[in-house]
């Protein structure tokens, strides 16, 4: 039986982004992992913050290179639950990211919308691993707000 | 005599930039400016941050926010020594900048090379103001790597 698999490290994500739901923030969360450790975890708190930039993304793979003592996430992977946007994906190639697992795709800010390359030519993608459970919490929070 | 031009606001950002080159970073500088007062200055800080997206312009950007108690920067004009990549295009396409005034292109991370939009549809744009200044920071760093 594997245990660290893409599931695993998703499950991880989603519970970053429900604590991001449970304060009202947008509900996108993320882990970063190194040799099967989680390093790094957060969840968007553009709200909390005052701070438009501060997508999960971001406060993650910043936490990462802290911890790793290292400007580069080569060897790491980064789960994240939607689709990164194009400051994320730009964010992810300055940090040569090893590899991008998102849940949702983000089918009006996703980076994948531009035709050019945002990521760095070597990271790896894979995406909607658990996309139903991701969209999912995004689609409450915006009923919510609507609400 | 207009004493609040956007060169007046450039020649600080140089200042900036120029500060970058004194520690060993990659020298960019930015401000920002609301009613003719700079709220916010920053420089590239990728090195001694340990994080390669602490550019100048997310950082300017962040603390002028911060500054503000608000999220947008929609009344601010972000004054940048180089050309912003498209990390930092999406973060001020996010805080729905004013107003963006840079020097220098930067013909190979430029946010302009992608051919979607990336800013704001509502960020007005003007560049080229000390671009010469600029760059000749910019060759002087890279110069100085290569000997």
């Amino acid at each position: 039986m594997e245990l660290y698999t893409d599931e695993y490290f998703m499950r991880e994500a989603l519970k970053e982004a429900q604590k991001a739901l449970d304060i009202g923030e947008v509900p996108v969360g993320a882990v970063v992992v190194a040799k099967n450790r989680i390093i790094a975890r957060a969840h968007n708190q553009t709200e909390k913050l005052t701070d438009a930039t501060a997508h999960a993304e971001m406060l993650a793979a910043t936490s990462a290179a802290n911890y790793l003592g290292s400007k580069y996430l080569t060897e790491c992977t980064l789960y994240v639950t939607l689709e990164p946007c194009v400051m994320c994906g730009g964010a992810l190639a300055w940090v040569q990211l090893g590899k991008l697992v998102y849940g949702a795709s983000d089918i009006q800010r996703g980076y994948s919308l531009i035709k050019q390359q945002v990521l760095h030519p070597k990271t790896e993608v894979a995406k909607g691993v658990f996309a139903n459970e991701a969209k999912a919490l995004i689609d409450s929070f915006f009923k919510r707000i609507r609400e």
